[in-house]
């Protein structure tokens, strides 16, 4: 393969995709169901039939772009990864792992190289979870994991369902159970990302090979104080959301750092209703995301939190309510295209580590199901979810590379 | 006086006022310089020139209704409170006061009690703060204490300023220190309010007189960590703004809990940034509003808070700001008036009690310049800031009934 030119392409790919974007100047936010994410969507159908790809939707946002194999009947290889955002965040997370997808379609086309199974460049949606809350949508739709009921019940900060927001889109979410793929037809699915942590950038490694993603629960807590006036109400007499909140939610972290296994624990929402200066809060909202390679970590980390608020709750006479948002056990990947990635690594004489991903991935709710491998790349200063994310274009290249080597020996 | 028919023009006032909101159904949010706020002061002005009345306009959103006197060179007695609210408020809060002095002004004219000084009708804009930090606003312009520099400054959530804000209203932010009165002019400020505590209604007592106004100070803090991916940044490299400010602001209540002096601390106002249920905060901004009747408290609680801020702050590398946004000292009322209502109350037979008041006023920013009175009715269950706030039309009469019988002998 010629490095420069596909470093080249995949630079300009990324440079225009980062155009769509709800926030120019200020990092990438390209929400599910919405315009950006749309333009975008159609701007990746262009760049697969560019690589000869045949492109199709599947109704739910996801975008397929096929290259047909010598024996089509054989299950597929796919790769790619989803083409949203979260909130003022960077231009790679995601969407480089769809370009690179594109990249390795046109070298297998341009360098003649005749795959006996179906190689599916995949453009996820909604993996992010950032606009409804859920997370992984798109993958786990073709999973058959996501049913109409939740798009009913998922909604928006401004009230607004899946149900509806896919409907602007002209898709119908009672269809759902449709775009659930036959498994058996998916052979292997393969995910190059940017690592969005540390680890290789601080320690100059070219490529991470991912052993396990860990396992992540995620839940919303309301807290129901009630509204008072901050002046004329006696300490003794408030039901204060934002106190009782505080107090469980700075003890969050800390339960994470007193966990070994790379247990991490954030609330990264957490929004006052009605949000005055002078008026005790009402509710109050609150998220909690926990990760861990060992499960065991997560619950008791949650069986301490809901104990801490049955604990501030009943001192005063508040109530809470907790929902699980996600719950994804660990993952651990496939040994044997693990194997042949660190051989072409190897060869090729890229630095290279294996590791865990702190981060969840579609390769973590495909990779419950099928043979999945992932292929990291460095994150500068492991920043990440940020407009100042950042990977070299040739990081992405090396990946490629490693990628188009191990396709050869399948 | 004819109690009934007052009562029934108090609230046929109060009802048609309640429609001025942006929250039809779900309490009052009466915002300064809104189309509602607009159209609620214009209401005003008509029942002003009803009740005989000459209403004039001070270019801040004040609206003032004169009654001439015996003698105009004499200091004027002043009457009112304001016509803004809280967000989701309730229908009494501020306005409950403009409508007492306008049947206080009916009732003069009706029963032809000649006073020697003129009698003004005061509709404040803009004594809650809510939407620009700022706090009496209305009442500090007339006192001559808001700069056009501080109308440039303080912004509402979308970034508007209150510059901007009077724009809107065609008014000019510049020429602000033209409306301060001379102070020689006001001789008396009397406000009715409703208590907005649990005071008067749980003991059954039908009117206080406020003798102290506690104390105010209130502050913006902002938190400035480091946004970051929830799932892939290990905890001892975080600069998690949540972690921080929670650790912080679970302690303030406690901190007023081991106060004496009715001292109450609140933190109504907590903004996660970009509140993200999978990103690391980067930022969180939150709101303390301290009072009480003893300012040594107030001080102590805030510094504590600084050094708290200080220490976790330090521990990570993340740094704060705070901003005062408010400091008011206790107010002590004027005896006289304090004496002539209560030999009002007492011969009228109505239960009173005289008692502090733990919310901030018009009457708090006046006081500390003008001799001062106020007349609390109950509230019920000592709601405020909310939808359910409510009295008794009869109380306003009460309060009515007492304030006229104070004029005659003035």
């Amino acid at each position: 393969m010629n490095k420069e030119k596909s470093t080249r392409r995949i630079m300009l790919n990324l440079r225009t995709l980062g155009k769509y974007t709800a926030t120019p100047g200020n990092g990438c936010t390209r929400l599910p169901f919405t315009e950006d994410a749309y333009d975008a969507k159609e701007f990746i159908r262009f760049l697969m039939c560019d690589a000869g790809l045949k492109a199709h939707d599947d109704g739910a946002g996801n975008l397929f772009g096929v290259k047909k194999g010598k024996n089509p009947d054989l299950p597929c290889i796919m790769m790619g990864s989803h083409y949203d955002s979260v909130i003022n965040g960077g231009n790679y997370d995601g969407i480089a792992g769809v370009v690179c997808a594109l990249e390795v379609a046109r070298i297998l086309n341009e360098e003649g190289i005749e795959l006996e199974q179906d190689f599916v460049v995949a453009a996820f949606n909604d993996e992010e979870g950032m606009r409804f809350g859920t997370g992984y949508f798109g993958s786990k739709v073709m999973l058959g994991q996501i049913t109409p009921e939740e798009c009913e019940k998922f909604a928006d900060k401004d009230g607004i369902t899946v149900a509806q927001a896919m409907k602007e889109w002209g898709l119908d979410h009672t269809k759902l159970p449709e775009y659930k793929w036959d498994l058996d037809k998916i052979g292997k699915f393969i995910e190059v990302h940017i690592e969005q942590g540390p680890v290789l950038d601080a320690q100059k490694i070219e490529l991470g090979l991912v052993e396990c993603i860990v396992g992540i629960q995620r839940y919303m807590v309301t807290v129901n104080g009630r509204a008072d006036h901050a002046g004329t109400t006696p300490m003794d007499m408030r039901l204060d959301a934002v106190d009782i909140s505080t107090k469980v939610v700075s003890k969050l972290a800390d339960m994470a750092r007193a966990k070994n296994d790379g247990t991490v624990a954030t609330s990264g929402f957490f929004r006052a209703v009605p949000c005055a200066m002078n008026v005790v809060s009402g509710k109050v909202e609150f998220s909690m995301d926990i990760r861990s390679q060992n499960n065991d970590n997560i619950d008791d980390i949650v069986n301490n939190i809901k104990k801490l608020l049955d604990e501030e709750c009943s001192k005063c006479g508040a109530s809470y309510e907790i929902e699980q948002k996600l719950h994804i056990t660990p993952c651990y990947l496939d040994q044997d295209m693990l194997a042949r990635l660190e051989e072409a690594a190897k060869a090729k004489g890229y630095s290279y580590k294996r590791m865990l991903s702190g981060a969840g991935h579609d390769a973590l709710a495909i990779g419950q199901l099928l043979p999945t491998v992932m292929v990291f790349v460095p994150s500068k200063d492991g920043r990440s979810h940020c407009p100042v994310e950042h990977t070299e274009n040739e990081d992405f290249t090396k990946a490629v590379d490693i990628v188009i080597d191990m396709l050869k020996t399948l």
